[in-house]
This record gives C-alpha cells, structure tokens and sequence, in this order.
C-alpha cells in the first residue's frame, strides 16, 4: 500500500497513529485532505497546534483548561468545600450535564491499575492530598468507575482521607434509570436491592 | 458536549469534519492528541500543511504526485501507448498491486452521474482528449467500476474516442478469483457464461 508519495505516506501515517484509526481508514481520510481547499487543511493544523500548546491541567483540580484555573474552580458560585473525585476530564463533563453537582471536582488522570503497572504514584493523588490539607474541605465523592480497579482507587484514597476527617463518600450502586431488571447482573441487581431506600 | 475550552471544541470539530469520524469520535481523537507530546501534534499538523501543499495532479495522467509528471507516466520503461482510464487516484493503485499492467493510466476524477448533477464537464475527459490527439496510443482500456454510472462513463469515453481509430476495450465481468458460483449474483453468472473461453 504504497503511492510513492512521499508527503501522503506521511500523512496517511500521522492519521493511522491515532487510536481506533487503521490503515484504510487512514487512506480515506487522507485523500479527503486533499480533496478539500488548502485552508482547510491549514484550519486543521492550526487547531492542532493550538489544542496542544494552549490546553494543560488545572493547577487546582488537574482537569483540562486554556486559563489557569478551570471555569469550575474559578467560578466562586461553587461549593469549593466538596470535591468529587473522577478518572478522567471526560467524566467532568457527564456530571455537569446532570447540572445536580454544585461542587468542584479532581480529576485522577487514571486508576490504580497494578496489570498495566498504575500505582498510585502515576495519578494526581498528591495534588488532591494537598488541597486536602490547605484547602477547607467537608467530603470528598469518589466518584471513579464501578469496576475492580475504579472499588481499588476510591478505597485505596479514602483509606488516605479519613484519617484527616473528612467524610468520604461513594457514588450509589443499583439499577439504571429506564433499565429493565430482566437484563440486569446479578450484581447490580444485589446491590440495588442492599441498597434499597424507604419511600 | 461542550467543553468550555475553546481550543479543544475546534480541535474536535476540524476531526469530525472528516468523513466517517462522528462527535464522539472526534473528541476521543481530540484527547488522544493531548496525551500525545507537543512534538507529534506539530508533526501531524506539518503532515496536513505538506501533503496538501505539495500533492497536486499529474499534468500528465491527472493522478496524484508530488512531481511535475508522477512516477508512472515518467517512467520510459512502461507502455505509453495504452492508457488505463480509471475513476480515481486509489484504482491506479490497486491496478499497480497485480503487477500486470505496463501501461499508463489516466484519472477521470469521478465518473458521469447526473443525478448528482456531475457531467462529463466536470471529469478530466478534456484532458484524455488532449492525450490521445497529441500522443500515439493505440488502445484505451476502459477501468471505470462496474455500476450504471461507470458503465455509462466507459461508453460516453468509447463513442468520443472510436471515431479517432483507437481501440477501446473494457474489462472482463466474470465470477471472481475464488468465489463461490452459488452465492455469484445472476447478472455476474450471465456475464461470465456469456464471454467464457475455450480451454
């Protein structure tokens, strides 16, 4: 799969790096570029360029910002006093789309996860340790995935946290909202039921 | 779905400008190139910008290079008096994969279809014209697609192209290389019992 262009080669690389993208997909996306004006293509890159240069971390709760600090922890509508805590920035954005969480959050970038060789020293818990101890802070959500290694990073940090007195707190288990309790698992199921609320 | 951060709403949506890449995709391509170091997003953008630059059309057989004349057409151990006309840059490569074809090529850029408003203005037929009354060729073999649109193509071209004394001829319809006849449609059946061989 060869065109002897050097230049497309090139480009048809650069696409198949990204994830999820393989070499035929590659092809059609580059001969897409190519197809369209040249500004487009300099639209492109520009936004490339900008994106990586201009987005880092937060310096308060590690989620993605072009600003020093995010909107979220800018914004002193917020309860600074809870922090959830949460994988990746991508789960920022799901719970501000409940528009139910008023506080602020911290994003982990991963999970303890010792298969793949993430401990605890490769996810920003040192920075939220530190918010811990200067900030004034009343709980602490650990909101992280419901999977084994998402249970070990929220138990793992909470053992950290409540020595300092601060009351830590798991997202609730159970069935989803418009789910069907004929294909849920057994262990949904379990902890919907453990689970259960007076009404 | 959005992130409050202006450079990564544009970064997401120069990714799902492209075919086939929806939002969702496009903001797992997004982050993707964040995670990245600054160095390879500089290196994608300089691959967009060159190959958009530098790729123009062959003056020649109207594919793609990055040269005045591409390889093939420049190439004097090839046969420059039959002309391969195929739809578009990606069939002249699948025609160089058998390795049996020692002509040259010419790129018709899409092929007649008015029901999507494209004439035969709009293909490089002007420029095959401009071809074959100035070079001496002495056959034209018809590559486009066997559909309605690539059928008519080949016999717009063969009419044009047969009244100057140059051979015109089509590729085979048969059953495919290790097909299966049961599961061969019966167009493709009646084709292939229509120009069969003595053995």
């Amino acid at each position: 799969m060869d065109y002897n262009i050097v230049p497309l080669n090139e480009l048809i690389s650069q696409f198949s790096r990204l994830p999820g993208i393989g070499k035929k997909t590659a092809q059609r996306l580059a001969f897409n570029i190519l197809q369209q004006p040249e500004e487009n293509a300099q639209k492109f890159a520009e936004a490339l360029i900008n994106a990586r240069k201009q987005i880092h971390l937060c310096k308060c709760c590690q989620s993605l910002t072009d600003r020093e600090l995010c909107l979220i922890c800018d914004d002193s509508r917020r309860n600074h006093s809870v922090i959830c805590v949460v994988e990746s920035p991508k789960d920022v954005l799901a719970f501000e789309r409940t528009k139910e969480f008023n506080g602020v959050y911290h994003v982990l970038h991963g999970i303890i996860s010792p298969l793949d060789g993430i401990g605890p020293e490769h996810l920003k818990i040192k920075e939220l340790m530190a918010r811990l101890s200067c900030e004034n802070i009343t709980e602490i959500i650990m909101a992280t995935n419901p999977t084994v290694e998402g249970e070990a990073t929220a138990s793992y940090i909470s053992r950290l946290v409540k020595p300092m007195g601060i009351k830590v707190t798991r997202l609730a288990y159970g069935i989803p909202v418009g789910g069907d309790l004929e294909y849920a698992d057994e262990y949904t199921l379990a902890r919907a039921l453990e689970g259960r609320n007076e009404i």
